[in-house]
């Protein structure tokens, strides 16, 4: 498994690097970037995945949250990575909507042709990269936690629950809450899986959640000023499905914030520090 | 004078706002954007205007830097200006070159034709600016910075030791040192204001610093590892100048940083705080 390092600056006193590998589980080249903190030259560093959301490549996130700044403070490796398979052979929504195909590989691994040769996303993310990053001797993989927005919340909170030995803990920014129950999920979640919504269940974080045999700690951050609040995020149904199970969600209702990356920013570094929490070594 | 304010988002409490208007001196429409701190809902806030460097409009600082944290922690608005002026009548460089016309004003006021009826940029940055501002209430303009990054951090330099009553601090980030003594500075100062170089040297970081009566307090930033740093930025162009004229000069020289916004973002802070000594009030 050859990966190459495509670029590497400093930033925060660590390094901002972004990586290169071709990759089994979605049969094309992918990217992904890794922010290094200043720690991780004297000792391996835990890792907050940061799935990112609809349209994003992986380097929405990388220049436009600010995480770095707290992720310094921290001690904490970030690894963003893209958010579909790329390249000329990857089939992409056949009207090119925004929310189907490329930057919307929604987190699943597809069983539906012509989706099911590269759209391998969960695979992809919980299998074959941490076995990537395991290349990076700095990072410490035993210690990784998930976080992500919109459609990288909805991916954060299920592969997390999904795969509950794996990370120490969940958050998520403005996730969708139900995709089994909004346009966006609905439209993905049949594409790539089928009619059949036996199989939706396990990719619905509301499902899960009212559903989880282990309760990982979930830290989630939701805008009221948001324009896909009501139609696609559907909050309650994250707040409900806790309810129903006793799971300990903290979820925040923040007046006047919107669903862009300047919210993301204004929170992110609250999110880091719930992480580092559950990421300290025992 | 109508300014219209074309969007608002909460980020850190504060809001990140954009604003359209039709202005005078470059004769085309320009958008700013304002980010207001938390603090402006109570009190008038002081005020660092953000100059811009090359292909950049007003938008890049405001989701790269990641300086809204600092500038809510501290108080502080910050404008971000366009870099040059914009609109279908607006000429471009004819080769469509990146380092002049379009999004590459250079802060200067041209006296050449094609280019000196919109290219305006010093006088729309140090006169219709703050009459523009002083229609948001919240903005103490008595009370103005003035920081900068490659081509803007240039133009802090140069129109704040040019304007030193109207502003109380400069900073810079990888500024041009010397348009007079570098590729870039030599295209942008010859096309926009001719061949007489008595006629760049206002323009010139290093001279004016060479020459300055006022001594603004000064601060800026370097990375090592940049790019443009020997061809371009020539930094000791800017420290030798200040030797001449023991101007009281902060200079950091960052190893390993380069010439991205990931270096401002590391630094910002600092130049924020920097900028917040010096615009308390008396």
């Amino acid at each position: 498994m050859a990966i190459e390092c495509v670029s590497s600056v400093a930033c925060f006193g660590g390094e901002q690097q972004r990586y290169r590998h071709a990759a089994d589980t979605t049969q094309c080249d992918m990217h992904f970037s890794v922010y290094l903190p200043p720690q991780s030259t004297l000792r391996q560093v835990p890792v907050v995945i940061w799935l990112s959301g609809l349209t994003c490549t992986d380097e929405n996130f990388v220049t436009k949250a600010g995480a770095q700044r707290y992720a310094a403070e921290l001690g904490i490796a970030l690894v963003a990575p893209d958010t579909s398979p790329r390249g000329e052979d990857v089939p992409d929504d056949p009207n090119g909507a925004y929310d189907f195909g490329l930057g919307a590989g929604f987190y699943v691994n597809a069983t539906c042709s012509p989706w099911s040769r590269h759209y391998q996303m969960a695979d992809y993310i919980v299998k074959e990269l941490p076995d990537v990053l395991s290349h990076i001797g700095a990072l410490d993989l035993t210690r990784s936690s998930l976080s992500g927005h919109s459609m990288g919340g909805h991916g954060a909170i299920t592969l997390g629950l999904n795969n509950p030995s794996q990370y120490q803990s969940i958050s998520a920014f403005a996730p969708i809450s139900s995709p089994m129950n909004c346009p966006w999920g609905q439209k993905a979640l049949s594409g790539y899986l089928g009619d059949d919504q036996q199989n939706w269940q396990k990719h619905d974080s509301a499902w899960q959640l009212a559903n989880a045999a282990t309760q990982l700690p979930l830290l989630v951050d939701q805008g009221d000023q948001d324009a896909f609040l009501t139609e696609q995020l559907q909050p309650h149904r994250l707040i409900e499905a806790a309810r129903h199970s006793t799971y300990p969600l903290a979820h925040n209702m923040r007046g006047g914030y919107d669903h862009s990356y300047f919210f993301v920013a204004s929170f992110i570094g609250e999110h880091l520090a719930f992480h580092a929490e559950h990421l300290t070594p025992a």
